[in-house]
């Protein structure tokens, strides 16, 4: 029985998006069971000292992502539009993936990812948010709830969780304490989780 | 014909250890051409602001990445031992790899860095880069056209030639302008090179 392998995942990180888009079918196909983690990279950022996005503070590194990037979406078949301002506020979208269900999550997450990647969208927008969730055939009812102390409370707790596995960055993997940053290491996650 | 790919490396970094040890297998599989390119990162982290390696700025990825490495050598079956103080001081090894013939480069590229990662020794110390050069059966005159102002001249000359094409870490591949970073990278840049 593989261990599961937890998916964090953060709305702003550009290379969470290929990482959403195709997880589950990699995790489908190893016969791995995938939970999928919203949490917030900006207070891990700040245990950092970073203000802004490391794409941002580090604009040549930042310009090879956006390839990197547009690279990586093409091999895939799934389309890639820059999204301005970048990073985008992902907050709202992380509460109501909070809100969900483990069973709707999914859905709603590829949904709000193709807003902002493949279309370009403002995810901060609750219209935004809300047409990702009708997309994704969720309860729309996750709007209200998403503001809720419960959820605000639970999706602190996820990054205090994350912070204390190591997770400097997203995408991210984990698998017990064992930690896998980046798309790229999606496949060796699963490997991990596979081991006897 | 393939284009030829470009490598990048610096012997301060940590991900250049494992692609030096296994680039010219890839490259020879996909019968692709491989140069190997000495550089300097310093003068380019210099230009980001960087005044060390951005594994010690950043801590938690840090410790990441060490953790990442050891994985990393273990799956490619060559040995890890972590070089203290890091990041250690390449710029002899680098003179010394500009100096010697493109035939003879890879092999004492392959004993230096076996000697900084996978017997943690100080590759600043002269004693050691001349180990390298006699392990891997390479001219020990070397040394003493390393210092010569035609050496130092190219190796400032490649490392212009990095900057110009977008290179901000290493490793590094190019193919024409384009750009791929990170021994994940080796194989699309590969794939780049064959491309019709």
């Amino acid at each position: 029985m593989a261990t599961p392998v937890q998916f964090w995942f953060e709305f702003a990180s550009t290379y969470s998006y290929p990482a959403a888009m195709r997880a589950a079918d990699v995790a489908a196909a190893r016969g791995v069971t995938l939970r999928w983690r919203p949490f917030l990279l900006g207070p891990i950022f700040g245990d950092q000292g970073l203000a802004d996005s490391p794409f941002n503070i580090y604009p040549v590194k930042g310009a090879y992502m956006w390839r990197d990037l547009e690279r990586i979406c093409a091999r895939l078949g799934v389309p890639f539009r820059r999204p301005d301002p970048f990073p985008q506020n992902g907050l709202l979208g992380a509460r109501v993936a909070t809100a969900l269900s483990d069973e709707a999550r999914p859905r709603f997450v590829r949904a709000l990812y193709s807003a902002e990647f493949a279309r370009g969208e403002t995810i901060s927008d609750p219209a935004v948010v809300r047409a990702a969730l009708e997309a994704a055939d969720c309860d729309a009812t996750a709007m209200e709830r998403a503001q809720s102390q419960a959820v605000k409370d639970a999706l602190r707790a996820a990054t205090d969780e994350a912070r204390a596995l190591g997770v400097f960055g997203a995408p991210s993997f984990t698998v017990g304490d064992e930690l896998f940053w980046g798309n790229d290491r999606l496949d060796e996650a699963m490997d991990w989780a596979l081991k006897p």
